[in-house]
Order: structure tokens, then sequence, then C-alpha cells
């Protein structure tokens, strides 16, 4: 008998989580294990808004696959997928296919720009480590070249932040903690550095809690941070934006340096290979196969799941992804077992911590509400649970954040 | 009787080593010692090459004037040099104007283009703390987008160093030891990074001992560098370069890096202030005065010296620079005592060692040839040196070079 081939496409937060458990369920006579990855390491999504204001190190936010999986076990291939052939079970990669039994999604998510004119060609994007080291030396050599000029443009010293979400909120708090450095190294005036952020939304983190909310503005409105709120986006150019807040006519703001950090969709895999999806997530089952295809799971950002209590889908984590990837692995080791009763996803919120730098923090974890170094504290936990939940106490060790005073 | 006022213009190896000589010479009822300069640190020339190509860090290359001028006897100005009115013996700074009974002139070198097209423009310079930290963050930037372009442009990985004289070469031994780091932490092939250096003289280091440079010029091979020997560059572009060897048909070579590394002329506010200059250099006297002006020293690269021996000028370097400080120090105080007999300056050349990275080295030292490690802790030894003779012991232990093995 034909052992089955399992094959899980991206080793994010759920595609990882998937194989270091699956390797650990399904026995090496019972099932073939493949992984593939664009790239040969894994990058903590969730600490790229450190490695785009330079405050860590972009080594420092990634890790090699093969120092997680085992390698006796699973196969790990380093290719690009191009698309999915679900009818024929197999995905087409760059450089060659594979065929698959069981085949998990995990290729996350990809910037949503809203057709907004300008953003793909001339926004910066905190999306990946090749993003984020771009941004971080970006900043940098404006900075560098500000003394360099006889004639000084200032709007090299104007950021601006497109989207008061997660991740603008947390590149905000790196970003101003970052820049009396660059003010430092660089020998400018840091009275001349303008950071903005623009948010068309009436509010700054958009479902957090309106205490939270204000501490957070507060406290990088006192670092520096400028909030244009229910403000759009109209156009982004080479030297900066056009914005407009509600009816008012559209005003240009320059800068060379805009960051795009708002809006998440699917993976353009997801569409391009068929799924029935909203914005490149498709609306899994509740045991987080794809309707229809009994043997594609989809997880992590490309797919949708809906909170029963409020009815509106879970916004996509890693934490998230990471439960999706542990319940994946059980219904697939079971579903290779013959077994074909699965076990059906329910997410278990632990909360959720917005850093405002190293420093500071808000959150709401296990119910209550906290700020601070307290808050910041238990960002630094979260931070290293998933590095213990994926490569376990060696790898904490290894990347793991101890700076927690 | 009012006291005499000495004014000392630049904060350079010459100016500071005139200064910190001065102040220990010179009691504060003889005279006022006023030292002006740019930037309110003083910066190590000869490191420049290091934090251009990101070795060192651009603030180990410098340190606060303040840390090594006695303040309770010299009066510190930070503002620039317009002009010097010699009849009227003020100078004219940017804020303000500051007359003088003696003054020293050690305004430092620039560089010389030749009259290259697109040379100012497009070139990134080894010149100063503000243009070496602009190109090595350029280069960075380089690496840091290659990445992200769906199509690639492998001319960002393109470095050529125009001039094969000492700050190219040291410059070039520097970039091929951080070549393979930036390669690593950006994730690029080093084979599609390409360095070359373009020199129109017929050899590398002219001026120094054949066997040394052959040594030289291997060891960089070895590690990835094209000469192009006998080769001129005609023209800069905002692509590249072009160039001719010989009557050959010029050729255009794209790099989105072009250093400019050859040529060094002395200050253009010696001419502005109508001094009689070849190349903005003054053939001063053997005491360092200006032939006509009894009140004005100058030393450093905008001073020129006749070496006897092969009746050619010296070049600058600043170990005739720290030398003529010396002798300039001794003889102001000299004639604040009412001495017209003063002493002449004579080049005491201690060796010299043109470093290939923090590692290997070639030079000629107390009369003896010397490469390799040997070379190199030499060279640590001189770098070192430059810092005792101005700050003293605690300046070698706070910004020294201690990584010998």
């Amino acid at each position: 008998m034909k052992k089955p081939k399992i094959v899980i496409v991206g080793a994010g937060y759920g595609g990882l989580m998937t194989t270091v458990r699956l390797q650990k369920l399904v026995g090496v006579n019972e099932a073939d294990i493949v992984l593939i990855n664009k790239n040969d390491y894994h990058y903590e999504t969730t600490w790229l808004h450190e490695a785009s204001a330079g405050t860590l190190h972009h080594d420092r936010v990634r890790y090699d696959i093969r120092d997680v999986i085992d390698r006796s076990k699973v196969d790990f291939v380093q290719d690009t997928v191009v698309e999915i052939k679900k009818e024929e079970k197999k995905v087409i990669l760059e450089k060659g296919e594979v065929e698959y039994d069981y085949l998990v999604i995990a290729l996350g998510g990809e910037p949503e720009t809203f057709g907004i004119k300008g953003l793909k060609e001339y926004a910066f994007g905190i999306t990946n480590v090749n993003s984020s080291r771009q941004l971080r030396e970006h900043i940098e050599y404006q900075f560098a070249t500000y003394n360099m000029e006889e004639e000084k443009n200032d709007n090299r010293l104007v950021i601006v932040v497109g989207g008061a979400g997660f991740t603008g909120i947390e590149f905000l708090g790196e970003l101003t903690n970052r820049i009396p450095e660059l003010c430092h190294e660089y020998d400018v005036d840091s009275h001349k550095v303008k950071i903005l952020c623009v948010e068309a939304a009436p509010t700054v983190l958009p479902g957090f809690d309106p205490e939270l909310v204000n501490y957070a503005v507060s406290q990088l409105e006192r670092k520096g941070v400028e909030f244009l709120i229910g403000t759009a986006i109209k156009e982004c150019t080479p030297n900066g934006i056009i914005v407009a807040k509600g009816e008012e006519e559209p005003r240009e703001i320059k800068a060379e340096t805009v960051v795009w950090a708002a809006g998440v969709r699917g993976n353009s895999i997801i569409e391009k290979s068929g799924f029935e999806a909203m914005r490149g997530r498709v609306k899994v089952q509740p045991d987080l196969r794809v309707p229809g295809f009994d043997d594609v799971f989809i997880i992590g950002d490309s797919s949708l799941v809906i909170n029963e209590e409020i009815n509106r889908p879970y916004p996509p984590t890693a934490q998230i992804a990471m439960q999706q990837g542990e319940v994946v692995a059980r219904n697939i080791a079971a579903l290779v077992r013959g077994k074909q009763d699965l076990e059906t996803f329910t997410f278990d919120n632990k909360g959720t911590v917005c850093s405002l730098g190293h420093d500071d923090a808000i959150g709401v974890v296990f119910g209550k509400k906290v700020t601070g170094a307290k808050a910041s504290f238990m960002k630094k936990v979260v931070d290293n649970r998933s590095l213990y939940m994926i490569g376990g106490a060696g790898l904490v060790l290894k990347k793991g954040k101890f700076n927690v005073f």
C-alpha cells in the first residue's frame, strides 16, 4: 500500500506549527511529509516592525527552518508556489511540481492596497524580511544624506505611516524610540523630524478597548507622532501622499518615506488556483477544510473563520494561525489512520498585546487590561511563547527576547 | 598691554595638534587661544575607509573636540570659515568674524575631481563623516533593495572605486571584508557582486615599493577585486561610468555605486582668500609661515612642503600634519614671547602602512618592509598613536583599536 503524502505549503506560524506537530503525531511508515517554502528561513511576522524601524537586526527576526523540523521525517523543499491544481491534486512550483494526498495551504497574507494609486510603486511595506530591511535602510539613507545636501530637503525627515492598526501602531512605537538614536548618529536636529500617522477609520486601533487606545495615542503623541484620523490616503506619489478628510479638499503631504501598514488580504495564489474567496480568504469548514475539497486545508491569513459572538471574521493573527496548525495536524493524523470524524476548530483567544516600543505596550491578557512595563513584559512572553511552541526551549534561548527590564 | 590672540581654524590632525600643544606651552596670561571648527567633533580622516565600508561604525571614527582641549585655556567656536581677510587680520565666519594676531590655517583638503564630468553629482566620497556614512548606507540600501525587485537590477551589486591610491586601496580592503557579511545579511549570491578599481596611472599605489604593491594587488584580487589600470574615468553618470584605456574607444561600465577616491587638493578657502597656491596648496616657508604674511601659518593638506631628496612635494598625510602642528605650536609660543628666531620644519618619516582590511596590510616602517598580520598590527599602533598624541591614554582607551589578532 502506498504511503499518503502530506504537503504543507508555507512555513509561517501556521505551516510550521502544522509541520512540527505532524512530525510528532505521524510515524515515518504512516505518511510522507513535505514542507515547501520560498525561503530557507521562517520569519516572525509579528516582529517585523522592529526590523523595519531598526531597533532589532533583521537577522534576529528569522531562523533556519531546518533547525526546527525533524529532517528524518520531513522533506524540506525550498521553492515558490505558482499555482495549486486542486483537481489534479498537485502543487505547481517555479522549479517543478509536487503531488499530494493531503494539502495544507498556509501561504500567508499579502498587503491590501485597496487600489490606491501609487502605493505599490512608492510606499514601503512591513510585509517580510526583504521589505523590512529595505525600509530600515531607506530611512537610514535619508538621515545619512540630509547632512550632505547643500540645500536641505526637509522631506527626508518626514515619515508617513498609512494605517493606525496593529502593525502601524507597533511600528510607530519602535520608530519613535529609534529617531533619537538616528538624530544622534547622523547629527540631525530632532525638531526637524516629523512623523505622521494617517488613518481612514474614525479611530486608532479599531476594535481595541477605548481606554487602551487613548493610552497608546497619548504615549505616541508625547513621542512626537501626529495623528490624522478619519483621513484617507488618495494617492501615493514619489514625493509623498495626497490625503483628504471627509469632504475636504485633497491636500499634499510631502515625505520621502511612506509606509503602508494598513490592510492584509489572503494570498493571491488562492484566487489564481480557483478557490472561492473574499479578498483572498477562503471561508473554511469547522474542520478547516475547504468546502468541496476534503483533502485541502487552509489556515492562517488565507483562511476565514467567523467569530460567532460578533458574527464577524477573526482578524488574521499569529495566535489563530498556530492554533489552526495544531488542529490541522491532528485532523490529518486522523485521516491518515482512516478516521473520518475530524476535530472542530474553535479559537481560544488568550489575549492581544500591542507594543509601543520595547519598553511600553497595551493589551488585554486573559481578559484583563494592561499597559506600560507590565504589558511590555507580557508582549515578550507572547513572543517567546511562539518560539517555544515551534522550536522548544533551544529556540527561545537562541532567538528569544530577554531585555525585559 | 593687550594679550595676543592666536586663532586656529580647523580641528583636523594639524589644527588639533597645534591646539593641544599650545595650551601646554602658552600660559593664560600670555595669549588667548581660539579654535574654530565646523563640527563639534574631530574625525579620523585615515579611518574613514572603515566607516565607508561599514566595518567600523561612523561614531567610532570621531570624538568630541571638547574632550581633548583644555577649556580653561582654549575658547572653542563651532562655526564655518567663509574667508580669511589677511590684510585686515580677521577670519570671516558664517555667524560672525574673529580677529587674530596669529593665525594657523589647518582647514584640511578637498577632493580633486580634475573637472571630470558628473563626478561631483553622482560619485560618493570618502571625505568626511557625512560622506562616509552616506556611502555606507547607500551600499546597504542597494543590497536591501536587490531582493525586493521582481526584475533584478544586477548593477546594484556593482561597486566601482575610482583611484588605486591610498584611500582607494584601504577602502577596497575593508569593502572586500564587508561584502560576504552583506551577502549573508541580505541573502545575496556573492557571485553576483562585482568590485572594480579604475586607476588612470600605470600602477596601483604609485610611489610604493613594487613588491608591496604586488602583494596588495594579489590579496585584493583574491578577494574579488578587478583592477583596470592605466584606465581613465571620462565621465560619471547616474548609471555608472565611461572609461577609456589609452587610445581605445570609451566604454560604459554600469554601476549603482561609484566611489571617487582619487585626488586631494587644498582647501578652497585658500584661493578664495587670495593666497598664492597650486591646487589650493601654499608653498610655505621653512618655519611654516606664508611668504609675505608673518602672522599666518598654514599646515596640513593646504600646505606644500618640498621633499628635497626627490624635489617633489610630500603627499598630504596625517603624519606630516601632526608634525607640522607641533612645530607651529613652538613657533607661535616663541613669537608670543618676542623671539624672532623660529624653528625650521623637517619631516621625519616614520613610515607608511596601507591597510588591506582589519587583518592585512602592507607598509614600510622605520625603513623595513612589512606585510600581513605584522603590518596590520603596525597600522593599529599608528592609529592609536595619533589618538595618544592628541588626547593621551584616555582617548586611546576610549577610541583605540585593540582587535589586534
